[in-house]
């Protein structure tokens, strides 16, 4: 008996590719997989045992092995190694053959090879998956864009493997061009400001309230079964109860202090500032894991730089309870600065996007899935053109009740010498949003002052410019 | 009676390239010009008067008036047609002519043409001018950059045109590629910064001292003498003295807020996260013009979202104190980030920079000229290797003395709802500096949790990682 063609490739079997494959054939899809060196193969095909898998050694092999058109997910190494492998499947591929890219790429990688690829009738798509390993072998969050026309070939196989929250996937039709990969990179930009949104508030207790580790277990701990309840908040109480496998006390304070990155949050940074879109806290996460970084830096800074003394607050469960508010507003502005960036891709590339349903597929399987997200959701569907999310009645009115509260914790910061840049950084984005009235106009002054660059009158129509000789 | 060749060329004859060529003509340098449509050039001749000028109607003419080796100062506009006119001159050059391109080119695109140039025999120079329109006449500061050979041909004439403090001419030889160019663009992410901390002080002595226009202008004038003197605090002060010449009260009333921008800023910021190297003030000063530039989203937002209930402090003479410390601290962190963009740029690119060359440099004719800048080539003299501008001995002075000024301004805007971006990330950023106990910590702990992206410990050795099972 002939074997079954299989339903979908995977090439690439690093750890993400060998548990997508995994999580594919687990869901009873036929799959065939495919990596540059044999050996992962092979020890892919025993891990799967039994499952519907086909191991395959050539581009070629594996390329025949598949039903028409071809359902192709490549999980490759971002940058030239996309380029090699699908010049190597090239030659094998027939016309209406799908493509998809689902490792972390530059969505303008992306943009270019659906272009090259549409030319040849191959369909491309631009896949971000987030989850990480786990995710990927149990249910990722995977935001596909590019040849829309691709989309009901492969939405049955994304679409199962995806994380699902109340029945719904955590993946959904993104948008044309690179708008799935865009999409990732701003979830990871977002990541990145939450994540060190959550290392201020740690800075904030240990260096200012004095808390000690188990203090802080309970507070996050409870604030994670609050409004700002999600993954991150939860590991995040989980290495406060994490002991040093390698002797006394908590693993966290054993860990070096210099956290790494790889690429995702500068590019977002990148994005927003060549779209002109605000996103200082998303930056800021950025810079802040490259100053951290520089433990020399650092311990040089700390002998040679005037320090400050300090002294924890009386009332130190008011002082928790602002740092909540704060956590929470800040989290908002920086979703604020994430979903602007969206925005920003839409009108710079055309793209239609549906915000609602991003924060849908953001709710289950990636790193900043939240309760929050619901919320986002919920905006969205109340108004789909909001201009910005802080706009929207219930983040409005959640900003009102915490705004206090975030204030008094950026100020206490400040006077206490902790460095939380991301959340100061929210307050000045919530602030600079409401002011009728800003600076800038003492700004254009100096530079119609200086460089002629003109200025326009708040009592003459926008567009209408004029220029003085200031001396 | 043949007509002498002309010494150095100027092609594009806008208003920077008009003036430099009258800046070198009346210098007694025998300049010839050219511009793409002849109109300019014949209305240039006309404004030139006796001036020893010679005005040429074709590429070609104006290759053969010039004496060899050739010096051509390309004045147009970045992009495009910079490579347009190299293409234009150069079936006319001959091997070892010198292009300058003066205008405000992006350092990579420098970088190219040197390189594809060069190959051709042709010695091209990126050369950086600041100083607007009235630099570019009067003298401004140059910062060439580029094939090294060539500068001992073209020194006389930038040296003689740049502006001169102290009798030191503010342009000298930057380095290879494209660091002439890199510089200028540093200098202008350095100039947003600055600019945009004197417009937060602005916002903080309007909206939250509530001082009138004239108490300001005081403000600023009396500031214009001290340690912040310099020259956009001189035309600060004079903008206040202004009057709108359309009406009553102060022209700056008058003026929308709505300021722009031309991208060197942006380019700083991409150029700050391509490296990872933290200059938060520099891309929240990009983000805050955009951020304000956005009339109808600060209206929208000013109707929407919460404010805030601020009364001015009962000794506002302790608060103008603070708030000048403030903003001289904070410009010594961003400074501090414009110089480490400059390391970054060597470390990079291998370029050996003179950092207090640079700052001699921007001491006239340059938009951010201050009696700053001879406090940091005073700085690089004591220690050429200082690794942190904030780590020298008369600014680690400078920052202890206004540091509790710095702090409560920052505790002060935060508190009263008035946006301080630049001076809050200013603050942040040289906390950071001093922390020798980051949180970085947590961020990575998350990092290992989610990702398996491993960690150091602070009890092994740098480079030696490891990975738990976190649950």
């Amino acid at each position: 008996m002939k074997k079954q063609l299989s339903e979908i490739g995977v090439a690439g079997l690093a750890v993400m590719g060998e548990n997508l494959a995994l999580n594919l054939a687990n869901h009873h899809f036929r799959v065939s997989a495919w990596n540059r060196s044999y050996e992962k193969t092979a020890a892919f095909l025993e891990r799967a045992g039994s499952l519907p898998v086909t191991g395959c050694r050539t581009p070629e092999e594996f390329v025949a092995s598949l039903e028409q058109p071809r359902r192709i997910l490549l999980m490759v190494k971002a940058g030239r190694a996309v380029d090699d492998c699908i010049e190597a499947f090239l030659p094998h591929l027939d016309p209406g053959d799908i493509l998809m890219d689902g490792g972390n790429s530059l969505y303008l990688d992306t943009v270019r090879r659906e272009r090259a690829l549409g030319e040849r009738g191959i369909r491309f798509l631009g896949v971000g998956i987030s989850g990480g390993e786990e995710g990927a072998l149990h249910g990722p969050s995977i935001m596909p864009g590019g040849d829309e026309g691709a989309w009901p070939c492969v939405k049955k196989y994304l679409q199962t493997i995806a994380a699902q929250v109340d029945g719904v996937p955590c993946c959904d039709w993104v948008g044309p061009e690179g708008s799935g990969h865009y999409v990732k990179m701003v979830h990871n930009g977002i990541e990145y400001a939450d994540m060190e949104l959550i290392s201020e508030a740690y800075a904030f207790m240990r260096d200012y309230l004095r808390l000690d580790n188990s203090c802080m277990e309970k507070v996050f701990s409870r604030w994670s079964k609050g409004v700002l309840s999600g993954y991150l908040l939860d590991i995040t109480a989980q290495i406060f109860r994490r002991g040093d496998p390698e002797g006394e006390g908590l693993l966290l304070d054993r860990i070096l202090d210099a956290p790494g990155q790889k690429g995702t949050g500068r590019w977002t940074g990148v994005a927003a500032l060549e779209t002109g879109t605000p996103a200082p806290v998303i930056t800021d996460a950025v810079f802040q894991r490259s100053l951290n970084a520089d433990v020399e830096l650092r311990a040089r800074g700390a002998e040679l730089l005037p320090g400050v003394e300090s002294t924890p607050p009386v009332d130190r469960t008011a002082a928790l309870a602002d740092l909540e508010a704060a956590l929470y507003a800040a989290k908002i502005c920086a979703y604020a600065q994430g979903f602007a960036l969206l925005a920003a891709a839409e009108k710079n590339y055309g793209w239609k996007l549906n915000y609602g349903g991003i924060a849908l597929m953001w709710r289950g399987g990636c790193i900043i899935r939240a309760r929050f997200l619901d919320d986002i959701k919920a905006a969205y569907d109340r108004k789909p053109e909001l201009e910005n999310l802080m706009f929207d009645e219930f983040f409005r009115q959640a900003l009102a009740v915490n705004l206090p509260g975030f204030r008094r914790s950026v100020a206490a910061a400040s006077l206490a010498g902790v460095p939380m840049p991301c959340m100061a950084g929210a307050l000045n984005y919530f602030d600079s949003c409401r002011t009728r009235r800003s600076a800038g106009n003492l700004l254009q002054a100096q530079r119609d002052f200086f460089g002629a660059h003109r200025y326009e009158r708040v009592d003459r129509p926008r567009g209408e410019t004029f220029h003085t000789e200031w001396i």
